[in-house]
């Protein structure tokens, strides 16, 4: 298990590494607003946990392991923001994605993956369901 | 805005305010698996910035805004528990509410509820979800 930090370096590395050119720490830098010794810190912990070869100023690159672990936090990432689309969330996706997928159990994840894919493939329920929100008031909603 | 560990103390609280009988501090730490000294210190914390009105020995009790966010919390953590069943999370519906609870906004859990209102109210397409989901294997979800 990764903690949510490394889960999101391990993440960004492996996006990283679907583009062309090698994966530099200057670009998870910035992508995630840390500092470059943070990110060489965290580089470190997830070559110990042989998630990536690195060594300092050499080529970084994912092993199997980190190549489908990453895979799975991008899939997760996205398929959060999908559903939070689908139900129509009213937040900025991307950030509530984010800090939602690290605290989801597999099981859950793989519940919300059905969700969405019955979603997008049966359109009478998914226009009946954007139906009925739309006559939905906050009234009856939690609210503080 | 308080943190995720005092959003705990403060909805248990509720809970127990709820029930007949003062709220006690050693019911709060069985509850939530804590020390007697880190509840009083959470208890602290709560009073400070007016959820509870709490003298050490003395009784526990919520104060008007307090009374708010405590039911907020406890429906919010109800709301998740029945959207994972009504999805069929496999999962431990309890622990996983416990652990997504703090980190979704509240458009998120609005656009939760809505989706839990219409799965409850609507249930031809709930149906139809129900046997979708029973066809569908493993093999194209997401697992690592």
């Amino acid at each position: 298990m990764l903690s949510p930090s490394l889960e999101d370096y391990l993440e960004e590395t492996y996006r990283f590494s679907q583009l062309p050119g090698p994966v530099r720490v200057t670009d998870i830098s910035k992508k995630l607003k840390v500092s470059l010794p943070s990110v060489t810190k965290a580089l470190g912990r997830l070559r110990e946990k042989k998630y990536i070869n690195y060594e300092p100023y050499g080529e970084i690159t994912l092993t199997e392991q980190g190549t489908r672990l990453g895979s799975f936090l991008v899939e997760r990432n996205q398929l959060l923001q999908e559903f939070l689309m689908l139900i129509c969330a009213n937040c900025d996706t991307a950030a509530e994605a984010e800090a939602m997928e690290h605290y989801l159990s597999g099981e859950t994840i793989k519940a919300i993956q059905k969700l969405v894919k019955f979603l997008k493939n049966y359109p009478e329920p998914y226009n009946e369901y954007l139906e009925y929100i739309q006559q939905l008031t906050d009234e009856h909603l939690l609210e503080l």
